[in-house]
């Protein structure tokens, strides 16, 4: 460590205008000519700016051509959610490079992503970069991570075709082609809206670090605004009525740390308006179907305890500050969040591939999409074709998790045996098929409270665990999971200091 | 503790499917008509939202009124930085009301920011909500905090007109008034670009933590761009050029932490284009003029060391991705951070109050302002009359944390006194007058170094010390100086695990 020898370098000195320190000076003298360097390397040549560019369309520029049979084959990602990062975390990198293109350099630990939204955790303990999962990326020569959107694919010339993300400034968008020996497409799924107007306008969706951003930032917003001398006792309710539509885990897992939020925090430090806040949770059936019965009933009565109001109700239109349910009555709030399942994105649906029951791109038990070479395909983007006689499996991150895991190890097979390259695979024999075995299903519910069904499936028997202890397990399961050290030690330590000092308000 | 009692609650149950089990439940039974409450309190009668609003310009609203003889006085501060925060912090809530008027609603730590905005700390850790700085905010009836700007002054009538900050969603901007028994304004300064067009629109500065945030979205954007397959050898360059401007404490101590960061991250986390990124600092003068010259040389030699180029020169005009300089010379950048000083804001500007010589609200010993009753001013927005005989402090946290100190004293002085309502401190003996001292600056520059140079004033004897000792009692100091512990607690949690993990790269 070269600073510990600066460790004595230290002085007590004279003023600098003192002649005789100025002769012998402590620290030391630089000659004014050599500190101000020379600009040197950049030209002002015009010429060279001169990129045959054109801002109205993205520049087609080169891309990473084909492998040639003596280097490593290649194996691209699309996508950065639990199946992409795992497959990419268990890849050997001695076989493959792997390059990976997604719009966002880090994996989002999904199941902790609603307690960032009122601070019980932060939002850079719940995501990972890709670098950390798969070093590999940022340090070998032949793998990449590129901040891009896959928009097309090629699978008879083996290509694919992306455009960088810029968020509108720096740079035009770029356009690239990236030729593979195996494709992975992980590219997850989209929100559904089931078509209702004004839900992509007025609601926040709870899938990325950016919408949990905007709801902290939002809920805030509406708890100081409501302060505001001269508000109407109905304004006030309205900016403070939270609603959140869609009972599945994710919807009641945030609604009840709001109203964790509500109870231990607001009460104190937004004593002025406490009593105007209110969560409502509407959804079409019933809450947390996929749970066991009774779960569900317990869910219910502590939700309601906690203050959560649960409307049965299927939302019609979204306004600016009310949704109109089906029935005609009006709920006006200050913030919609929305959680009513996920469906295939546009870019799924587009592609030329065979599709599973629901849209989803078709896969065998191998989790190849057949009728094309080396194209693979996992998490919520991909489905059990019906030839294969399986049921299509829910969107879930277990399901994703092991489908990574399981895609890893059988192209960590296909290069030991020599088929890593394009059209590489057609002789290596690939073994098991992929079977899925569910291990539960965990949701909190707020008050130190959570759920855990262990039943392998809705008609199967099986442990179910509510109240405190399934609280713990579902904490400590999570911390194990949660990928790097560090971010399992910053997991720990967003819980303490939410525990002590209570959640951080600052709106920044 | 409520939920203990849940410890034990936990079963075995076999499927709901199963009779035996559904006749006793274990956990428990709610009528789903009991479950599913109706939204009463709320309206669908139109006529409660037609408040007479008009979206063209905000609505004038009520306010808070002027206390009575009998209602403990209020004291209005307008700003939350060091000085506002310090003020109310030392503030006696028994005497007086608090009401705090920002368009933010915590005090930003603002020798810690530059060290944001590459991960070596996290953004919230160097922000200090108003409620945890002073508690009756939230919780006095009388005390609030509201999120708006001052828009002007009645000092006739001891008003301010305020008008509330939305981000353009929610609801319209609201206009309301503030009767108050003291005035302090605590408002800040801006930051300046000397009429040089394009700074606002391309250049970042580094006052606030929206800044930090997006200097380090861009800072990660750039260096994945430039891993884009086909981009020119020259924009990669450009793309990764950091260019800094002016040589204050806040401009090196950002350059330092952005070639740290170069050196301990980017070398290993971005190896296909660690030999791009280039940090340039770029100052009219030279750099740190308020230290001591040794020390200057000290840091020119460090900076240098670091990889950091110092050019002198003055920018003319500013592109969106170069810069030139007054000697013709074009700058090429990918990133450019602006940090030249401050200046007073427009609505300082605006106010009809005595001036002090550079344009700032003219004070006299005791930080009130002259010619109108109840108003004082404290930090960047004020300065010493010229009828005083005493300079105008500079800028610096360290003034402005020593004088809301003081006129939070000289406040409960004076309402100890009786005199805390309007017109009331007229025959309040007012005691000592407001006297700074110097304590010495700090300024960081990477590499484990830093400058400490303990003397009162330029022209003053006194201790400098640089290096690791320096950079340890740096630290140390801020780390005993983050208000709460809270904030301390984290500050050396993100001190310790960009030490062990290195800094964080999620673009989030």
């Amino acid at each position: 460590m070269a600073w510990v020898g600066n460790l004595i370098r230290f002085s007590a000195i004279k003023s600098a205008s003192s002649p005789s320190i100025t002769a012998k000076p402590l620290i030391l003298t630089t000659s004014p000519n050599f500190l101000f360097s020379s600009l040197s390397h950049f030209t002002t040549d015009a010429s060279l700016h001169n990129h045959n560019r054109s801002s109205a369309s993205p520049t087609q520029y080169g891309g990473l051509g084909p492998t040639k049979p003596k280097e490593k084959p290649r194996v691209v990602v699309l996508g950065s959610g639990w199946a992409g990062c795992r497959l990419m975390k268990g890849i050997d990198t001695k076989l493959y490079d792997v390059v990976c293109v997604s719009p966002r350099n880090h994996m989002v630990f999904t199941p902790l992503l609603a307690s960032t939204c009122v601070g019980t955790l932060e939002f850079r303990s719940v995501a990972e970069p890709i670098a950390r999962i798969q070093p590999a990326i940022s340090k070998e020569p032949g793998s990449f991570y590129f901040l891009a959107n896959c928009t097309g694919l090629d699978t008879h010339n083996h290509l694919v075709h992306c455009q960088t993300v810029t968020d509108g400034y720096t740079m035009d968008p770029r356009k690239f082609d990236i030729s593979y020996d195996k494709l992975v497409i992980a590219l997850g799924a989209e929100a559904s809206t089931f078509g209702i107007q004004g839900v992509k306008e007025h609601a926040i969706f709870l899938r990325e670090v950016h919408h949990a951003q905007e709801i902290r930032r939002k809920l805030l917003l509406n708890l100081m605004l409501s302060d505001v001398p001269g508000i109407s006792e109905e304004e006030k309710r309205r900016l403070l009525h939270c609603v959140v539509v869609g009972g599945g885990p994710t919807g009641v897992e945030f609604s009840g740390e709001l109203s964790d939020f509500i109870m231990r925090d607001v009460r104190q430090r937004y004593a002025h308006v406490k009593d105007y806040i209110h969560v409502t949770l509407i959804e079409a059936n019933e809450i947390l179907s996929s749970f066991d019965d009774r779960l569900r009933r317990y869910a219910t009565k502590q939700l309601t305890k906690s203050g959560v109001r649960l409307v049965r109700g299927i939302v019609k239109d979204v306004e600016p500050q009310k949704l109109i349910l089906n029935d005609g009555s009006e709920v006006p709030y200050g913030l919609l969040v929305w959680s009513t399942g996920v469906g295939p994105s546009p870019l799924v649906k587009s592609l030329d591939l065979p599709k599973s029951p629901g849209g989803r791109i078709g896969i065998d038990e191998w989790l190849r999409v057949p009728s094309v070479q080396d194209v693979f395909a996992i998490g919520d983007c991909s489905g059990f074709l019906e030839s294969t006689g399986k049921t299509v499996l829910p969107a879930l991150a277990q399901v994703a998790e092991r489908q990574g895991k399981y895609l890893s190890i059988l192209l960590n097979k296909i290069g030991r045996a020599g088929g890593g390259h394009a059209y590489g695979a057609k002789d290596v024999e690939l073994g098991d098929p992929f079977v899925y075995r569910h291990l539960g299903s965990m949701a909190t519910i707020g008050s130190f409270k959570a759920l855990v069904d262990l039943r392998q499936s809705k008609e199967a028997k099986g442990i179910s665990l509510a109240g405190f202890i399934s609280w713990f397990v579902w904490r400590s399961a999570y911390l194990t999971r949660v990928i790097s050290w560090r971010n399992r030690f910053y997991v720990a330590i967003n819980w303490a200091t939410t525990f002590v000092f209570g959640r951080d308000i600052s709106r920044i």
